[in-house]
């Protein structure tokens, strides 16, 4: 249930505010050089400190506990931890009886008979990205040594970026930051679009029907909390076209001449870019003032979030949505 | 690879022109009445013949092969057979060298080493949905049975309809006639967007994370053909509004006063009608011609896709939507 | 439930006396040459006849009905039908009341709720062991082609036979005749013990732990009807050797001087035989009577179980043992 | 590939030298009281330090790292954790070149292109039983309050012990005392029988074929290194007996007057006791002189194992093989 994939398989573990949170990862290949310091980077484009996102910071260092020997993958589970630091778990204690609007509490609540850890959103927290990040690090090696392997003089390269920000397209980055500043002083939120393009990819990822490569990688995606909808190639625009413009006829060198496709043929990889863009809500921990329930005294109240929130948590969502998509990637290939 | 569920679960098989088609559903529940009858209003609603549809008119008959004794479900697997009957494959010679556009045809022959079966796109065939239908004729009959044993007095229901065909909102079903005419005049094709919704949902289903609820329905409906993007609730548009507008209070009544999140918090149902719009592409055989490649001849050539063909295939996917959410829900309830 | 495999994915259906049985094969790679032809031999050697086995005859002729193109697997899955032709249900109306000793009567009827198929055992039956041995025949061609693939000389061989008959081992042909005519003639039946050998097994497959060889091969043999035990290398007899009688040390060319691991270290293939016995129990239906209770009546009855059954139907099942051998390897291999 | 389960997950990682090893638990149910000292006592059953097993003592103390809120599990992932503390790598080092007869030090290295991690045996530790061991526990928790929830009485009971020492049956402890003195003497190891009796089962756990009771249990044993045999019942001796002596036919009070079948029909539990026993090897790491190969000097060499090792580490599986028992129930229940 927290599991994902076939043969390259992520189990990740823990809450917002316990004592550590992980993942594990099975069918690794043996060979892989892995080392705490590949890390950095991802995880640091994920952590929390730009404009916009949260003030709250964590040390966020892998613990590589297993799976790895002398500096390489050894085939067997890589088991990685991260130990949470810094927690204030006070601030979520007058929540239990006002489920916050949006998050988890209720549903949570009912599904787990009241024994959900509710500290920080417990096991349901965005924290448990960071585990996915860290997976995504071992899917993006594992990608560029199998696509080496079959002699590929490219590996796969991921991309993901924020291209729309509140409604806002990229280009702008003035009015993202004005919309940003607006929002923060309303006790507000944003949401963004996010768009993830996988290049140099072989011909011949994924199935027809179920394990269809959209299927697969719009499961992982909706796996990131908060996103709304995902779309490939054309998306929901396709709808609106017509079979002669949206159709991908091919070019005189073998290759399609545009790609409404968005990569995906009939569930399978065609050779083209994989491009795919994913709907992120706005934060829901809002500082601004929510009308809703008490569950306990069963009267309406005025809720304002307290705790430390991004103004739009979107902004750390590329390196997330890249894990998801490597993750796919890695199970596909290995 | 074509299996779907994890205690509910649906295998299909077969080819467009190949002897039969069919699907193997196992972990069906003991005890539920089933017949031949039961199928007849879903497969009506899939099956060819309406205006923008293809002529091409299957019997379509379920042979039910095993799992029900004395009209009822036995446990055991049950095995139901589509016979192909109405196959015209020389329609489809020509096209061995030139791939059309939009279809697998050409990732087909990569994956498959030239092996696959070329006849009517083989395995990726739309006829596929036929025992998807089947599969969901089954799992809303479990759905039915699973919530009624639980002792809700409703069970789910499962709506799916065309709410935009051709970039035309409904409401003017004359702009959607003249729309169809004008495609089918001009040998092109349209697409449309179909929104489904589940009443009625008992609160907990789903998971946090990689079996979040819009992770297995994403997942499912991703696996029929033609489908470019899915969105839960607010959807893309959420994306672009403030939290204060897009969260759902709860209200005096213990349930949220909007639906936003279209029935899912922390990819848990809960309890609120799940929303999702799929947006399908328009049919990729069209009678325009196209300019593409000869594989062979490594020469340009005009393609004008010979055959029967769908102006909208997208007209009957409304019950093939239906039918992948209720197996979802099916393999979350059992 | 009723499927095994993860990347060659076995599926069976159907019951002893219902309209047809079959497997569904997904995984299958594409290319690999497969015609009717190619099962008479194995279902041959399964099917009834010999002294000690039943008289019923089936027609047993698989029907390919996809996954197959101009006399080649296509890569899309193969579903394979057997019509059931010889029934005579009456034979089994009178046991409904009186469950049958040994068979799978009573435990299907609580776990069912009394839903479950009666006639000829259902989907217990072992009727169900000829889609296995339909897909074991698969599992072979697969099993040649991957290993041809890799550039290994020998493709696997898979060899099974009776080894033990009633207790007395093989060797004396008369003995075991007249066992069986002393036990056919008092109405009784025998058991036996099947050897089977997995000879040019490539090294290194399987896992250590919750995949180890020994783990899937098992999993797979205890799939069979009437299996009691299994056990590889010295076996048993291993747990009263000491360390050095046990242990198989490496020889100079490279390989161990014995085999007492039975082929397997640690999970994984070590390049030597794989060698694995099963215990057969002995026929539950016997002609024999005894003393058991009638459930609607409440009161002790004497039974002798009418119908046609083998005396020892262990004679038919080395070639079923073979398929789940080759089914496991293939599904490593693929 | 490390992981058991359909709905009750056990994935287990780590080597025997690393840092630390450990299992995650996903499908606990929430609401099961859950401390460290609930593993105490099984632990200890597990841990060396008797007659005939090795001084290596770690300390074996569980961190409960997730999944625990206010003593109850929250129905999140369980992650435990042991560190390794009490490692003495060096006695490795020089095995390399001089693979150890019965261990899997030659196929590693082979599987996993020398990238293994040697020490001590790597992941392919028995040490690794130890997190199954923990999981068993939880499994045994889940068993008990499922059992009870259902309205049974009395929760199943496991219970495995050693009723074959080296060739000895139990009854005389004085010989297997000597038997263990005089192995140890010469510098050799000794093998046993464990049998596993599970009462208070209910009934209808299990599937026919391919998820029959026994196969996922036999699934299971063979996962724990150094099992070379299992049999249910009368297991083996079934083979020799005549249906008439083997039937468990009904008594009187709708009991089976004897349990030939272990307690399992047509892989669904009968309600009667399941019986299973598990044939162990001898250790394989012995004292006494092997003449084997040195694969580099290419060179046969006289190899006495270093190291600390069990006379019979046979004494310690009980437990093992108990929890493996319990991690199968229990995911049948949940």
């Amino acid at each position: 249930m927290n599991t994902f994939g076939r043969n390259f398989i992520v189990s990740i573990f823990g809450e917002s505010h316990g004592e550590a949170i992980g993942v594990v990862l099975d069918g690794v290949p043996a060979g892989i050089p892995l080392a705490a310091e590949d890390f950095e980077s991802d995880i640091k484009r994920r952590k929390s400190g730009a404009k916009g996102t949260t003030p709250r910071i964590e040390a966020d260092i892998p613990q590589l506990l297993s799976g790895i020997y002398e500096g390489q993958t050894t085939g067997a589970p890589l088991a990685i931890l991260f130990k949470n630091t810094n927690t204030r778990s006070s601030d979520y204690e007058l929540l239990a009886q006002v489920p916050r609007p949006g998050h988890a509490d209720f549903v949570a609540d009912v599904k787990f008979d009241s024994c959900n850890d509710p500290r920080g959103g417990g096991h349901f927290s965005g924290r448990l990205t960071l585990p996915i990040v860290a997976a995504g690090v071992v899917a993006k090696k594992i990608i560029a040594s199998q696509v080496e392997a079959e002699g590929n003089e490219q590996p796969c390269a991921i991309h993901a970026k924020i291209i729309e920000l509140g409604g806002i397209p990229k280009g702008d980055d003035n009015r993202w930051r004005k919309a940003l500043e607006t929002a923060e002083a309303e006790g507000d939120s944003l949401g963004a679009v996010v768009e993830c393009t996988v290049s140099e990819v072989p011909v011949g990822l994924g199935e027809p029907f179920f394990d269809s490569l959209e299927s697969r990688i719009s499961h992982a995606i909706f796996a990131i909390p908060g996103v709304r909808g995902i779309e490939f190639g054309d998306g929901f625009k396709a709808s609106a076209m017509k079979g002669s413009e949206h159709n991908d006829p091919f070019g005189p060198d073998g290759r399609p001449v545009k790609n409404g496709a968005g990569g995906i043929n009939g569930g399978i990889s065609n050779g083209e870019d994989i491009v795919f863009r994913v709907a992120f809500k706005p934060t829901s921990s809002i500082a601004k003032e929510q009308n809703t329930l008490n569950f306990v005294t069963d009267k309406m109240t005025k809720l304002s979030v307290p705790g430390r929130h991004d103004v739009c948590f979107a902004l750390r969502t590329p390196v997330i949505v890249e894990a998801m998509a490597a993750i796919v990637l890695a199970d596909q290939l290995v």
